[in-house]
């Protein structure tokens, strides 16, 4: 028997303008991919009654998993349980205890329930109920002609977390599933660890590669398809292959993070950071207060976007401010000097540097970033030029600073 | 006679994973919409002919303009083709002048051409081909029963180019392109906006309408049909009704984020502002320093995650954290004081908070927010209770605290 393919639709007219483009459906690729189950078709469709109801019987035709995403708010645009419901010639009716939630749940938050939240309480006949804990819309499986139909918001959190716990513990495994594992790469330009790793890729088969490249992180993605719970020994086999060749710049697998990784690293050593930012303006400070349980390693940051608030808050001397200027690797020093004894913290860590798109000069142009980590035995500044936006600039210098303070507690730093 | 409704197909196995999105659809949507023409179904389809000879038929059945995207590359994996030749029943032929263009690109880049990219001069009968300056691929137009189907390369650079030059042109603007704005809402929900808002979504016509929430931020989508460069009157009215009844809660249109607002209104009353960030953990500092020429109006911020953070930085009373806990509004306030003072700001804004996992009790549970303004002749305290997850908090927290600034700023705070 062939393997089941599946479809997955977003629904809402915002995501076909030019602005938007549809996100859920690459969790629900990897999702399925788990459970053996190849998405083949991905649509999306507006707000349109009759839009929505013929892309979903399309779907139902050529897919026997069919996933839709949106359209279950509160308001007049919200159409897929209409659509689900005439297409399929099951009656919409207000289910109580769905209602009751969504009355709890305005309670607990102390919002008043409008009127129209009382549509989100309505079900095809036939429909199972997938709760939502983090919202107000229930997601909805049915089972029309032994296919699978489920609808869930279109809020990513809320369909993540939906699918998780509901919705793919109702889906049957195939026999083979796609195994699959990322490799995360800092510290290394694509087309550097495609070099590196040509002899690896010339060998990988049956273990599928791509490698993507964002700024400041490369990422290998190995796909393998193994029978139920074995081992894919290629992509065991590869892993081990590659994490020989690159080394110190691999720092993780699948979700990890750099944020994470340094995190774990510092809880290990019972040691605590301090930062300093500038040119980053909280981006480092933020990606670390992502994590949680920060506040047990993390003693704290300043963000010194001004000559005045480097030596405030960060103890930078007004002279060296004036004879280097403050994107210099003496005051990068400094700062994370002074914040580090400040804070009491055994690492100190320091951004500075040009995002533009005005500043900078000949010597030190815009997308000029220094960065500075003190330690127990370690003094390093890192000096780099990156292209791009004031965004993309500001992105890779936090990038570039988690890495530094990464290879730090290593001890990976030679200098 | 409707207008004419667009669908545009993206094809490659690569898009039906986990990693990639298509992307080329946005640019198709916004060249589309200038010309009339709305998008009206996005889909995603693998290298497979006969799921491809599926898409293109049922785009062709309920669309009248229809761009694919790829599969038009010299392997044995691009069949977009073939797909058209045999759907529409039309014999390929080698193109002789196709394929001497082919040639002279690899005589000019001193390669050798390999005989697979002879399959790139194959033409459907009767199909006009669009030249491809930037690639080997040229695309294809034909118009099955009076339809516009375009088949075009996949990588965006030359399908972006390929369209503007060859593409556009051919396709017959509709008499009446669209104009569109969006409204931008802080501080009031999804359903709160919808019910204010009833009545004129009820009279909005012949504007289309879309709501779309994410946390914090409510925008409304509105889109008008005009004749050729009249102005869109029914946008502006409708503009100039909601801005009436949402007064303050409506923070800007189009482009406009929180940050640069906050932004304007700093520099046009010549204050600057300090902040202390224990939940939002840096994100409000992030935020703000996205936007260019921060340092002008940002005199710096503390990250004070820790209660030690909080009396070094931003000079809160260690007795105070003792009695209180962090999270209480006279801690937020000494903060928000602390941070101004320490800085020599106009403006003092602080956050804390339970941002979970851990933390928190029954009193004040993860998700609980409290925020702090200090400023000229104000001193406003806020306290919510944010649901979802870690990072959802923060980043409402952070978007709380940008809006309560806005309206300090904006005289609008009434305590």
């Amino acid at each position: 028997m062939r393997a089941r393919r599946a479809e997955t639709i977003a629904i809402g007219s915002e995501l076909l303008g030019g602005e938007r483009v549809d996100t859920n459906g690459l969790f629900l690729s990897r999702c399925l991919e788990e459970k053996g189950i190849a998405v083949a078709f991905r649509t999306v469709v507006g707000d349109d009654p009759g839009e929505l109801r013929a892309v979903l019987a399309a779907a139902l035709a050529r897919a026997d998993v069919v996933i839709a995403t949106g359209g279950l708010g509160p308001t007049v645009d919200d159409l897929t349980r209409e659509a689900v419901s005439e297409l399929l010639g099951l009656p919409l009716a207000e289910d109580a205890q769905v209602l009751q939630v969504i009355e709890e749940r305005f309670r607990r938050y102390k919002f008043r329930m409008a009127d129209n939240n009382r549509r989100q309480a309505m079900v095809p006949r036939g429909a199972e109920v997938l709760p939502n804990p983090l919202g107000t819309a229930p997601g909805l499986l049915l089972r029309p002609e032994g296919k699978v139909l489920a609808l869930l918001p279109g809020v990513p959190a809320e369909m993540e977390r939906m699918t998780m716990e509901s919705l793919l513990p109702r889906i049957e495994a195939e026999p083979e599933r796609y195994a699959r594992r990322v490799l995360r790469i800092a510290g290394l330009g694509e087309s550097d660890v495609d070099r590196r790793l040509a002899a690896s890729y010339a060998g990988a088969a049956p273990v599928e590669w791509t490698i993507l490249a964002s700024p400041g992180q490369v990422e290998i993605h190995l796909r393998e398809r193994v029978r139920g719970p074995a081992e894919a020994a290629g992509i065991e086999r590869l892993d081990r292959e590659i994490a020989g060749i690159l080394g110190v710049h691999l720092f993780g697998r699948d979700g990890d993070t750099l944020e994470g990784v340094v995190a774990a690293l510092l809880v290990k050593r019972g040691e605590r950071l301090a930062i300093a930012e500038s040119i980053t303006g909280g981006g480092v400070a933020r990606r670390l207060t992502s994590v949680p349980g920060a506040s047990r390693w993390l003693a704290g940051g300043a963000v010194c976007y001004t000559d005045a608030a480097k030596v405030s808050l960060a103890a930078v001397d007004q002279d060296l401010l004036a004879s280097q200027g403050a994107v210099s690797a003496a005051v990068g020093v400094q700062m994370a000097e002074g914040i580090r004894r400040r804070l009491g913290a055994e690492w100190g860590l320091a951004t500075t540097g040009f995002a533009g798109p005005e500043g900078g000069g000949p010597a030190r142009p815009v997308g000029t970033v220094i960065l500075a980590l003190a330690g127990p035995g370690v003094s390093a500044t890192r000096e780099a030029l990156f292209p791009g936006q004031r965004g993309t600039i500001q992105d890779r210098a936090a990038q570039a600073a988690l890495d530094l303070l990464r290879r730090g507690l290593l001890g990976a730093i030679t200098s």
